[in-house]
């Protein structure tokens, strides 16, 4: 049984108040919290077992290099990677993309090819396309969504002809919540020969992920999405894939030698990953996954498959709420508008005095909300540790805003 | 006075013992240890503070992003800046370097230009070259180094020709400890319209930085070795250089409007940070700073001299240890080998047994290895809490290490 009040007790901020109401935290898809186990282990690697990884021989240094490594193991087995050699540790989503973008991508697309995106994409999986379409003419190609905001894998499917060289697609929106059948997506996609990117910031914090099912060639992860620490994440890649990439950032640990006229380069994983990285980050990252597991992955889901119906069904009550996004298989992300004057900015200003945070712009979606036609929305987004209560706290806090609005 | 004992007390990590030994940690040129309030206002921000930045209108996204907005004027203030606006968050000193040879050199340099380097530059400040290099026929200029590995700044200068579109130079040896004199090469080098990178990784620890005085273009610094958190950093650069870059990563915060057919970006130094950054690494990295201007950065410096003079002074005295180095003007860092038997990592790994955390290798300084007709050394380098009774732990376990290989 999912105790979701023990659960609460993991997370030192829970406890807090804000504007002297119970924090209500209901903005995960922006950035989730951290459990106590997490912040302490990144306590301890800082006050007992600090020291650079890899180039030291020296106790301190090795006992760095053997936690810092163990998370390579882990994110392996949480992505279900053949390898732990196909996880390179990056400092998030955005910073993954980019690496395939101009380490896999730039190298080899020219003026004309066409990379295929769909129009929920989030700004980490659309802008580093732009600078292959500004910089070398590559075309983007949009699929549209359907009406109830959910992604039809043959619309995909369809989009991707003879010139295009990749599908770049989310595995959940940031916005409608929406999950999106990449299995699908990768299977058409690989019987024309294209590979497959997969924006999984949204959709590993809520279910299990199975990168070798889903048969994908690309998938980034987060760290602070997913209950670790800022600055940390991931890159899984297909070996094939690897193998194909020219390195991204240049300096220490990534090579084999550098002369003055000429430098070779160390295999993957530590091609990609150049200079002191973020250690303690990625340590606290193993440790977060590893919380996570702990509490099950599937039990996860299904708490949250819970909040998601609670909240659709609290939410669909109030008549003068535009919900955005009702496919059927979608996560706890609620996005919506209020009838009259209120603006989303005013809405988040509003609930916030009543301790409930959730966010209200673009969030980094500006064709999806084109698309939408509005320039902002309001987001509840849920995590592991949210509650029904808290359900009734966004929604009375909605209401007083609606009142005060109306 | 500085009070050195009282400054240890701050560094949870030096209490403790390794091997049964009292630490001596002497890999400071690798990455420093963190002093308590470093990992205090950390554990604060994760559990009292946390959301994410810059989007939210909740009171936690708030307060985050002043937290994390006040680093800024700290580095401003740190190195002389003249603006806020002209420092950018880096995961790192080597982020910092490539983001220069993506952003500012790749668009710009031509088949034949060159790029002049000094012998003694640590790979973070040479791959990112050796890219450039690669892929579009960029030509380095290497300097050498004088025989007691000092930097004559006229050679520098001189290596300037009509090709040149770049000097890019340390500010200290990570071997070495050598100070260059980076004023000297930024004025000859701008006398001939080229600008100036200094990799200020190792100086901004051990010196007081103002770059308006010293007036070069990019200075970048690394947050793990100026006793903060791993993953976050600096690139300071003059706003007219800023405004020569194209944007680096792509993704959310970076923009001012995303479309399907065309993007247009926010301005420096939002520009060049995409995505959710390492939020409390960079918190961390400003309570870091502040930390040691609390001490004074030119007790700081005196303090370290001391160390040097004592440190030269017994190391001087083992006449079967050769010293890589002696330049007037230097650090308190000292590499070196021995006579006889005892490899690098051998001498590592016995003084390890002591106590005694130095390091063995090439310090990512493989073309500077070569220049002194080795492979490897080993280094001890100091930092700000580190006493005469550690230089005195080194020697002893040297000379064990000397009488096991002799």
């Amino acid at each position: 049984m999912y105790d979701v009040n023990a659960v609460r007790r993991d997370f030192p901020i829970l406890s807090r108040e804000v504007h002297g109401r119970p924090l209500v935290y209901l903005d995960n898809g922006a950035s989730a919290q951290k459990p106590q186990v997490v912040i302490d282990a990144m306590t301890r690697a800082y006050s007992d077992e600090y020291a650079n990884v890899h180039r030291g021989l020296h106790y301190l240094s090795s006992v760095a290099t053997e936690k810092y490594e163990a998370t390579r193991s882990i994110i392996q087995r949480f992505l279900g990677a053949k390898s732990e050699e196909e996880v390179v540790f990056v400092s998030g989503s955005t910073m993954a993309i980019n690496m395939v973008s101009y380490s896999w991508a730039a190298p080899r697309l020219q003026p004309g090819d066409e990379i295929v995106l769909s129009i929920m994409e989030h700004h980490a999986n659309i802008v580093p396309w732009h600078f292959l379409r500004e910089r070398q003419g590559v075309v983007l190609k949009w699929v549209d969504m359907e009406p109830d905001g959910s992604l039809d894998p043959e619309r995909v499917i369809a989009a991707i002809g003879p010139k295009t060289k990749l599908v770049a697609v989310t595995h959940m929106s940031n916005v409608l919540g929406t999950v999106v059948d990449v299995k699908a997506i990768a299977a058409g996609a690989h019987a024309k020969g294209v590979p497959v990117l997969v924006d999984g910031s949204q959709s590993a914090v809520h279910m299990p992920i199975d990168v070798v099912d889903l048969d994908v060639d690309f998938f980034a992860i987060t760290g602070h999405k997913l209950y670790g620490p800022t600055g940390s994440g991931a890159l899984y890649a297909k070996a094939e894939r690897w193998a194909e990439m020219r390195p991204f950032l240049g300096g220490g640990d990534m090579i084999r030698e550098v002369r003055q006229d000429s430098v070779t380069y160390a295999d993957p994983p530590l091609k990609f990953e150049a200079g002191t990285p973020a250690i303690v980050a990625t340590i606290g990252l193993g440790v977060a996954i590893e919380y996570m597991e702990s509490l099950g992955l599937d039990n996860i889901a299904a708490h949250e498959h819970r909040l998601r119906d609670y909240a659709s069904e609290r939410l669909g009550g109030l008549n003068w709420l535009n919900l955005q996004g009702t496919a059927p298989n979608k996560g706890a992300i609620f996005s919506f508008t209020m009838d009259g004057q209120a603006h989303p900015h005013d809405i988040s200003t509003v609930v916030d005095r009543k301790g409930v945070a959730v966010r209200a712009g673009h969030h980094c979606a500006q064709p999806l909300m084109t698309r939408l036609g509005v320039t902002a929305t309001c987001r509840a987004s849920f995590g592991l540790y949210n509650t029904e209560a808290e359900v009734d706290a966004l929604v009375g806090a909605l209401e007083t805003c609606h009142e005060l609005f109306a």
